[in-house]
């Protein structure tokens, strides 16, 4: 009999487990088919800030695999099909396809959910005016573009200062626009410690952005419903554009209403095989929780990483397989202006709120060898635990070069290591691509010396 | 009572061990003299290539700490000394300076030997002419620059296929010269599979390098006591200069002749204290031999990674401290014309010869998301163990951003993880940096599914 997997999202999450599900049965034995509500499948979405600069020029190049792809290869791609309703008992979702407003349901076997996620949106009055935009999806992405070449889009404010707004206030300057950025907390990207932050602000400074940290918006200016203002405390910034830019919340009222159990941080709970506590119901990507293996918490962790590994742990135990989603550790990376900046495990905020005694040490070096030519500062941060010596997190910012040795880090926290091993592993050297001690053994070494 | 810390060899390892028990206890309890019998202390002799190559235009750039800078710090650095014997019952070691001939014995509480490497010499007719060097040092270096600088320098033959030979290949053809290899082995590069090997050998042409690979030197034409051809074969090759690489030997003749305990590698023995079987004697960098993780061999891995870390291991354990040097794992990285080259563990050979049952694949991917500018081409290559799974080795050879890439292999095999775990770690990602699954993790994703 030929059972029948429907997935929820059409996206990074979702596709991978319907491609996955595909490659491993055959059409005889499996249905597969995915409802995305957005006019996109398989792009990538982070990708969206270089569409908006003009670093990528044409919006195809973010797709990795566009429906008729998708169908080509046997997987029922359904664009512009909004899910409305799960019902578990009878094993059927409710779809609106969004051409004709008819409704209709559609049964499952097994049921991926992956819904993603929606930016953060302040309650704040005036939040819904036109020319307000969270960016999560390529429509979004292509809304925020077309609002930028209006004739009279000169000012843009990005309220918030996670990732996604900073890459998105760094294209809009190259769109030409005036860019603020206001940030609640002391300095913007508050996934890093306040040092490492403060340089990420500065190297937005450089490139024209008027940086206001410490400052809380209050609310919006609006025209007509447009919006022509961004309040706080202290001014009014004139807006033609606002990009909200307060993280992300993962969409998993869905799966809460149709009693799928959803976890503190939000997301839909799932277990190490990414099944979400209804027999041959799965969830994963943006709208579920993974487990952090350092604060040993389920966190949201909204990246395509995991999406796309957590789709394929599910299209492989959807068809028969045994796979396992084994946690994150946080690790992030992203360009801002002239500073690549990167993440792993957790920040001296996080590691004393997971309950850790903590010393973090910083040390500034080079990208090459000092003497070679193109060497470029950079500085890295490692967090450490007291007594163990275990490495906790590590921030890296600085020039080229600087951002993927996060990853060597991100491999020693996995394997629980201590900054004393750390720092007696066999990296490579050689002078075009480091000092002769790499930046991140430095930093464990400072930091092992620092502990005692 | 003052104590005597005697160092043989002025370099990485020998100075590095001097300026740790240096920082670590103060001059009224240890006298640190150190004896080089070289111009030169404390540099960065991987630097050579790029000064011979104008990419570093003063020999003072590669100089991290010259003797008089030493000698400020407490170090009793004495460059043009050579030490002839060492007296281990008597605790001393003959000294000759280089300026005036006169031997005199000095004594020691405390020994680091640190003689460094020698360039093999093949015992080929005609190897002693002038114009064949070996390149080692910076004295080695600066003869190298100095004969390519002769007016009738025009042809360079580099014998050997070993990364010092390469870079040095390459410098020689930005300074103008024309350039020829010469290596017995099927591609050069013989630390990668073959495969990893014919792109570095493309590279190599592309930049006009000559390459004549399966072929074995079989002497040298001499014209008067200079070099004027290099003979194969196949053909005689017409060489003003030539340079040998051919790799290293340990230079562990000193230590060999005092008795002091010499492995099967030719290093000399040590513990993972770096103690060199005799009371207070300690032996650092090239001269001596490491523990490989994987083969679990000892080997000599001369690399100035490695004698920074031995040397420092030294200096602490003299002065009382407790620190262990835990092996390595032959990783490497090298700039070969286009390229970017690193290795970490055991390639395919290696594997074989330590009696695993291995398997390889490759992958080619890009260092940065397909659509983002500047991405290019990288190759992946892993070596797993059948049956566990465990990652053994990994190679990799592509274009700016390619060999950093290592250290996250490196620090799997360090960890002994196996490939499907690898293939599960959370690494940094954003478009600027790597694809959505990183290079790395598509080819242990690879190795996992070859192994089923």
């Amino acid at each position: 009999m030929t059972e029948r997997l429907v997935v929820i999202g059409g996206d990074a999450a979702g596709m991978t487990a319907a491609a996955t599900a595909r490659r491993r049965v055959p059409a005889d034995q499996l249905d597969v088919v995915a409802f995305e509500q957005g006019n996109y499948t398989s792009y990538s979405a982070c990708g969206i800030p270089y569409l908006i600069g003009g670093l990528v020029p044409d919006v195809d190049a973010l797709i990795a695999r566009g429906p008729d792809e998708h169908r080509r290869r046997g997987v029922d791609a359904r664009t512009g099909h909004q899910v409305l309703a799960i019902d578990t008992d009878r094993r059927r979702v409710l779809v609106r396809p969004s051409a004709d407003g008819s409704e209709s349901w559609e049964a499952f076997d097994q049921l991926v959910i992956a819904t993603g996620s929606t930016p953060r949106r302040p309650a704040l009055p005036g939040v819904d005016a036109a020319g307000i935009f969270g960016v999560q999806t390529l429509d979004d992405g292509l809304a925020v573009r077309a609002a930028s070449d209006a004739d009279d889009a000169r000012h843009a404010v990005v309220v918030g200062g996670g990732y996604v707004g900073l890459e998105l206030g760094e294209a809009l300057v190259r769109r030409g626009l005036s860019v603020a950025l206001v940030e609640a907390a002391p300095q913007p990207m508050s996934t890093l410690d306040p040092e490492m932050g403060a340089l990420v602000a500065d190297a937005l400074r450089s490139v024209g952005v008027e940086v206001y940290v410490g400052e809380r918006v209050e609310g919006f200016d609006t025209d007509d419903g447009q919006v022509t203002g961004v309040q706080t405390a202290a001014r009014v910034l004139p807006a033609d554009l606002v990009i909200l830019g307060l993280g992300v919340e993962p969409n998993s009222g869905l799966a809460r209403d149709a009693g799928i159990p959803v976890g503190e941080s939000g997301g839909i709970a799932v277990d190490d095989h990414v099944r979400a506590g209804i027999d041959g119901i799965y969830a994963a990507g943006d709208c579920s929780e993974s487990f952090h293996r350092v604060s040993r918490r389920p966190v949201v962790a909204a990246l395509g990483t995991h999406a796309n590994k957590q789709g394929r742990v599910a299209g492989i135990n959807i068809t028969g397989g045994d796979a396992v989603f084994p946690g994150v550790l946080g690790t992030a990376a992203s360009k801002i202006c002239k500073y690549e900046v990167a993440r792993t495990g957790l920040n001296e905020r996080e590691a004393a709120a997971a309950g850790f005694d903590a010393v973090a040490v910083s040390i500034d070096a080079t990208t090459r060898a000092g003497y070679y030519p193109g060497a470029a500062p950079i500085r890295v941060r490692v967090v450490a635990e007291r007594g163990t010596g275990r490495l906790l997190g590590a921030q890296i910012v600085g020039e080229e070069g600087a951002a993927k040795r996060v990853d060597v880090l991100a491999a020693a926290i996995w394997n629980d290591m201590t900054v004393d091993e750390v720092a007696s592993m066999d990296l490579s050297y050689a002078p075009p691509f480091a000092p002769v001690w790499d930046p991140t053994l430095m930093a464990a070494r400072r930091a092992a010396a620092a502990l005692g």
